[in-house]
């Protein structure tokens, strides 16, 4: 265990209470969520997630370059052919009444992975399989825990599942952690999804996106 | 999600108390975790586990002949030939300075599932692989999730664990959630160890009891 600082022990105390306010929320409480995620994000963890994605030459090349998927037009992408990435996504969004997220000036690398990671989510559940009930929310957040390495805000969302479950839902322990095992398997055997050019595959079937990217369900 | 009726608005209050305990203490401190087991263990989360154990023979016999490990020679299973679970448990056993658990009384269903619990977690610790460290401990506490159903307490083990390592060693993620996929995995496709009758046993190879039990290491 990493020794605290003094300093430390009024973070460790907002993120304990940040953690209590998430759990104690209604699941998809926004400003629980947005809380959690500004308590949790020290500079010292996303220098670590920074450096883990510029192993990889695309994770380099998005931090240098730093490619948004700017904006999206879904009724245009709704008409793709209906096994395209952009078909699937347009239909996700339009579906679920979700908007593209509207993007936000880059200042620095901080600001760079947060954005391309929020602007990207909805394209990571279309590619990993994951739909946005529980189950595949709590899939996604192992998948982002293998994927970014040191994330504390997704390893946090975990966290407050199992102690929801624990409190509320304790019979439902099987369909989580076998969740939580599915989307740690397939993010471990996939290339790393962080930089990928979306909107250059908006034409590309889904499934030659994910071959090439080596999305595989696991057999759990 | 269950809907909380107002007399267990006190029960949710003392689990999250105990969950913040456990969290602010120090790995391995037994008050911490006896008071979460206390909080936890509710009867119908425990007669879930009861009822999901009884559908295996072994477990459904354990519970009508509520048999006991009772005393164990360590010195006496410490002569035995070294491939076999007789010694590798004594061996454990005195290297770590453990002592077996002494034996209570048993009055009902729920002292059963506490006592064989507590008295054979050094023997499933011997048979699944999972050392004493914290990676064996988790990895050990997803097989226990597994293969018990509905334990808040074991799976509040996990949550804890996640809790802590998002405040204070968020780079040991990997290693975590790595233990947590293996003992999922492992717990899922072996045979119930629950009600195994390990004291006729003692001779036998280890690797002949992990065979007939199906405890494989999976390859994660």
């Amino acid at each position: 265990m990493q020794i605290l600082q003094p300093e430390d022990q009024h973070w460790e105390n907002s993120v304990i209470e940040s953690f209590l306010k998430i759990v104690k929320s209604v699941d998809g409480d926004f400003e629980a969520v947005t809380e959690l995620s500004n308590t949790v994000s020290d500079p010292n963890s996303l220098d670590l997630i920074i450096e883990f994605l510029c192993r990889h030459p695309r994770g380099k090349q998005a931090f240098e370059e730093k490619f948004l998927l700017g904006e999206v037009n879904l009724q245009k992408l709704y008409q793709y052919p209906k096994n395209t990435l952009g078909y699937c996504y347009a239909a996700h969004m339009i579906e679920n009444g979700l908007s593209p997220f509207e993007t936000h000036e880059i200042n620095n690398k901080y600001q760079y992975l947060s954005v391309h990671i929020r602007e990207t989510h909805d394209l990571w559940h279309i590619v990993t399989g994951c739909n946005t009930n529980m189950i595949g929310e709590i899939q996604l957040e192992s998948f982002y825990v293998a994927q970014l390495y040191a994330s504390r805000f997704w390893l946090a969302l975990i966290a407050k599942n199992l102690t929801k479950l624990v409190i509320y839902d304790i019979e439902k322990s099987t369909e989580y952690m076998d969740a939580i095992t599915r989307g740690w398997i397939m993010a471990k055997q996939a290339e790393p999804l962080f930089g990928v050019q979306w909107n250059n595959l908006w034409e590309t079937p889904l499934d030659e996106v994910r071959q090439s990217l080596n999305i595989i369900l696991p057999d759990i």
